[in-house]
């Protein structure tokens, strides 16, 4: 399948998706050597997950799939330009590129403002309409003290 | 609980990951009026799954016993500072609050390098590691359409 054709498929399976009622109007492929390996659509309001994004979906069904949590050497396909949590997904799946097709704006006009959310993120905490409040640093650096010191643990 | 007694479970919690092989050095709570109504611990390695941080297996698990997409009116202590994946998460879900403890700098020491993905997310996408193409924009507007005009659709 060409690019264009892979893209095609995954716009049919947003569309379908908010024709069924399971969620958003989105959805993403991973595809492998140019063969897709697991597709994903927006559940957040069917499955009562609000990190239910397509993007998301599709990397944990290609990792259960490929019995991986990286997935180096594939690409992500998705009919919208990844949000911020998707984003990181991304960068935290390895994958090795994004091919998106509508543009945050485009998602905004439809009333999901990831913009916010981006300019949220790129400010300082203290500038955040997100309460941010920290406690107990010195005690939190046990967990990283133990991870250090443990045999056999496996980095990701 | 005092927030500093929610804290040092959180802190708990996820030792106890560690030393189970469970995942990373990382634990998340959700309260709501000051009571634990959810936890979550670093499952990526476990799991198979690069979206199982401490803070999305938290939220998926407030979300699943609350059966509501939303967590408005909880809070969520973390042992660290949020990635931008579980950031971008804590905004979708509608958290009031965060209380985290130890640093991106702190996860960064022990190898856990966030702070990456910060700076790849706020930079235009030409400027990024990752690879990203845009293609097919205007097929993609398909799904935005059948979502204004479906009845019953449900925001979120």
């Amino acid at each position: 399948m060409t690019q264009e054709e892979l893209m095609r498929e995954a716009v049919r399976l947003a569309v379908a998706n908010v024709q069924a009622g399971r969620g958003g109007p989105f959805a993403s492929l991973i595809v492998r050597n140019g063969a897709i390996i697991a597709s994903g659509t927006n559940l957040v309001t069917s499955a009562n997950d609000p990190t239910a994004h397509a993007e998301v979906v599709a990397i944990r069904e290609a990792c259960r799939m490929l019995g991986d949590f990286r997935l180096s050497g594939c690409e992500l396909y998705t009919t919208c330009e990844p949000c911020p949590m998707c984003l990181g997904a991304i960068y935290w799946a390895r994958l090795d590129r994004v091919v998106y097709a509508a543009t945050r704006d485009d998602a905004a006009r439809a009333g999901f403002d990831d913009g916010f959310i981006y300019r949220e993120l790129c400010v300082p905490a203290s500038e955040r309409a997100l309460l941010m409040k920290q406690i107990e640093r010195e005690a939190a650096q046990e967990p990283f003290r133990v991870w250090e010191m443990q045999e056999g643990r496996v980095r990701y």
